[in-house]
């Protein structure tokens, strides 16, 4: 922390940021994170400073490390990173109502325009003008202390955990598959993948009632983690499209009755097209996983049986909801944090490393 | 027809028919239409017996007889074809009150169960076990008389003519393509494909108050006549992948605005790419024509712009509509009807053969 | 049961029924119950033979028995009574095919026309011509047996007793309430009014995930009731107007946070002005309760605040969802069970009895 | 106006208004309105600056003159009053994209916060925090120029004038109900009141496709004026109780088929109470009038039938769609505006004196 004649100077730089220099998570360039000062913007009447206690890896973060670029976002400067977050108001803006110091925060990282079409219309998520956390060039918020709008910061409730508030970032993907679904309780869900997006999603499910789940993937240990979650029944399958006719049948005799929402959260030609084929006349399938741009898929035979086929892109309105799942119990994350790590250069550097590895990592989380 | 001695023997076994002997089109073998007399099945307290005047020929007829077989659904035993049709009731049965003899009705189709999930749930069009005219083996209405529910003939007002109450069939595909697509006055449309589909799709988007609706196809006599029909503007597109995305500039700059509906009449892997990525961020894709089954598209680039794909299978409960939309003018399908034959084996054997080379004739009618 | 002589008489009388005679309990005048013979009709080829098991007392059968009328439902011909209902198939006609002799199954009360609008498009509790147990001219299913459509008898799992089958009924007008009002995990739910509708609808907004239901009533015996079945609260209020806001302020007290939807199942002037102003802006009031016809009420400050009113007629397509909620224990109905009785015409006289007095009844069952 | 010392002088005080003094029309007290200064605040990134052409008086600019406050809205200091208005800009901040000097357009008076959970939830018009002209603390916008946010600010097509352009507002009254009420093709319309929302109403409703619509007044003139813009029928009340039976009898008969939705323009016990018994089953009846606040209405006969009661607060995101239907002649405001004012002082006060007048008076618009 700033102490001494450096401390001092470099403080008068941080706005509000008391005497102590703020450190954030860059990347830099491929493959290279640096922790490195990280100067506050100017707080807003409407903007509060959160000291952030637990930050989430999620796996654009990987993606953004290993190629500096996903689709046309192109990290072009040095950028912080991170954006599944929680932590503890330090300051608050003049007009802040609803937030004080030392409230417990979960932290939205989508801050959008109001001003075009979809935000006026409620969609906000698809706002032409989005400034995101660690989404080129918005810095992220791995770092000690970051400023945002109070509006997107929500209190924790006394038994919901930092960490579990950084898990409403992740969550939220679920929240809102189920939500562009109509999961309910008169849905039967097939859940394609088991991978952390397709985890949260079957949490989500369970929460918003589905009666019986039934979770596809072609990894034995990925399923029974699923099923220890929560899923009703687990499929192995295989990557060959050959198969998919005899897994489909599995499938169904898995679920014990029509399948009414299908999730891909794999997002490949054969998981969609298992999906589109498993899920009964008049059902829905969700498109949550991004595996292959291009897909060739049954759409015709999908389309005359009317199983609609919604997208989602991100989330909005998640938090609240989420909040409320982890306060009630109808949703526990905390055996999705798998691994945890201080703030150092090599945590960083590690904890990158674990959660690229994949496979007995699903959250690794940065206690700050 | 049927007078004498051996008309005379058939009327007994032509249930309520009278002396004459009913005679229908029946698909005998691929290629093979005959005219046979037609047994008609007794009349139930809640059917009508229905003198046909107007019959129009649709692709799916043209495809039976050419192939005896779309789909799972194979001609074993002939079959009567026919199945967008309106006539005169003559005769009622005692527990059918909105009727009359002599009234003038538009025939729906499709004869549902009304015992499964999809009858009970509203869309009875998804039906398990629905009985369609012309769908193997359930017989056509292609003929002097068919019976048929009460609830399912539709009163047509004196200023729509039996003509255009056939045309309600078809019209109804393109009712329930807008419904499903929730095409209105704030839905800029557009349109993939000028075939008879994509006709009465455009004339619906129109009746529904699409504000701008832009046609494409890659026949400019059939995009002038889109345009000549009320299409606001038309693009000629090719076949060939690699024009795609120039082709999608050429539609949006004709648009002159986002478009938030796209209905794919033609059903194409390119038709359908086209209109993924031409609708808008929020948007809705529907898929009406069934060109490819198996499709290659960019599905992932929808999902996250969350443009979601409907289907649509027949359609339901458009009759009414059809029928108000003719009544008030807001749709004038007189002009799509450009052949009209009469009911000897010759008019049905020419008037198949016009309809089947397609091009310069959208619609052939009978005049029975 | 019909031994000897006579019973044998009867017996061929009595379609499939074997050698017994069928006995009712009919409602022949005003507060007069009788057990006498019911011919069944004729078994029709989608019908099945039930044999009644558990048949629950509801409140319209009282009101039935004190004023031979509902609004204008009137029982001019003496009227078998009873509409909850369970048993186990006897019979099935030769097109059922879903189920099976033997099979123990719930039964839906009402059998609709599917003719008409209501039917088509959706919503056949709307029906026109609607065939329900117990409403005049139609007979109810307080009887040994009863013929009734096989679609509208829903098989029961093994850990669903028939009494808990009969309750689906009482449970549905909670399920449609919920549906209708679009109760979720979202949706703080008031309820006004704890009698038997109130609780089955508490249960019911609990299973559709409400996190947290305030509940009111002037019966501090029956708040106790609610809040030992999973009400988070209850409040206890006056009958008297000028109450009303003091008591409001409790009731939002209470709920800790908005009002995002009421369902009053009292339905009076006071409990609906009392939802109408707790409820949140752009929440929903439901009207389950049939308190008064006529209400004054603040409707334009409701209206402005786009607090939407919506009303239920019975429920329509609820078996299987109350059905899915007692399999998984997410509903409970037993201790809603508070008074059994066999089927001798003394039972049946002490049962009405019993429910008519109200207070520690909440619901009265013939075991039958 | 303002040239000179003085003019220079406040033209200092004006931010970017040049070296004219700013004048508004303030409310000052009971029934006295003042031309005065107007100093405009400073122009923000994404604010601009519009020269005012047309303001259209409202009923509410009325009633705040006669009472100097609605509801719990009082004027406590001088304000300045109108909010139905089209201009010219005159100036664009640095962040406003889509606007240019020069530009036509009509305004949106109210600006929400988008930090509230309406504003977020895509229902910005219940904003708990909504600043809108001429609602106290808040100016209005009859005055020469104006500062208002560029996204609030919707561009005018050639063919459609200022007057037009102001017309928007109240038009978006009739828009907003249309989509509430979910009018379209398939709806056939009872609008209760011929005043100036009535017919804003009838002609939003006719815009959204409404195939018959109904119109009730006291009045046989505005019965009149209302069938010359397009009402299909128009039937006489009086504000008798004891006659509503009857006139639902002569309502339904004018409309020759059953009433789907209802738009209740006046908000009266006995309007309301005829618009709920008048509507089918399952169709909707929305309260957009105000004139009483306790209503007694038959409000569980409607619950029963499934009526729903939805209400209006002002309208949201309306303005695009208003421009389409002027620009498409689907709408035509003109026949509206009845009177026409300059903007002196003496103007001022003859204006909202043949406006309170009201009867032949429909719209009377400032010229500036």
């Amino acid at each position: 922390m700033g102490k001494g004649g450096k401390g001092a100077e470099v403080a008068t730089a941080v706005a509000g940021a008391g005497e102590e220099e703020n450190m954030a998570a860059w990347l830099v360039a491929k493959n290279t994170l640096k922790i490195m000062p990280f100067k506050l913007p100017e707080l807003g009447p409407y903007d509060v400073r959160v000291r952030m206690k637990a930050v989430g890896i999620c796996g654009s973060d990987v993606h953004y490390l290993r190629e500096m670029r996903i689709a046309h976002f192109v990290v072009k400067e040095p950028m912080v990173i991170g954006h599944e977050c929680a932590g503890v108001i330090e300051e608050v803006g003049s007009g802040v109502k609803q937030l004080a110091v030392g409230d417990r925060v979960a932290l939205e990282p989508g801050v959008s325009c109001w001003r075009c079409r979809h935000c006026k219309g409620g969609r906000y998520n698809l706002c032409d003008d989005m400034k995101f956390f660690a989404t080129p060039p918005v810095h992220g918020s791995l770092a000690n202390q970051i400023v945002h709008p109070g509006d997107l910061c929500f209190k924790l409730p006394d038994n919901v955990s930092l960490e579990e508030g950084a898990m409403c970032e992740p969550l939220s993907v679920g929240v809102h598959a189920c939500r562009r679904a109509d999961v309910g309780p008169e849905k039967r869900v097939l859940i394609m993948g088991a991978g952390p997006i397709g985890l949260v999603t079957m949490l989500a499910a369970r929460a918003f009632g589905a009666p019986r789940i039934v979770i596809v993937d072609v990894d034995e240990h990925r399923l029974s983690v699923a099923k220890s979650l929560g899923a009703d029944a687990g499929v192995k399958v295989s990557t060959r499209a050959e198969d998919m006719a005899e897994e489909i049948e599995k499938i169904q005799a898995a679920m014990g009755a029509e399948i009414d929402v299908s999730l891909d959260c794999a997002g490949f030609s054969k998981t969609m097209s298992t999906a589109l084929e498993a899920t009964r006349a008049g059902g829905k399938v969700c498109l949550v996983g991004m595996g292959h741009n291009e897909m060739t898929v049954p759409l015709t035979s999908a389309a005359i049986r009317e199983v609609d086929v919604v997208g989602i892109f991100r989330y909005k309105d998640t938090w609240p909801l989420c909040i409320e799942f982890l306060r009630s119990g109808k949703i526990d994350v905390k055996p999705l944090i798998t691994h945890r790590f201080g703030f150092s250069q090599k945590d960083v550097e590690e904890a990158f490393e674990v959660s690229a590895r994949g496979r007995d990592a699903i959250k690794v989380m940065f206690n700050l």
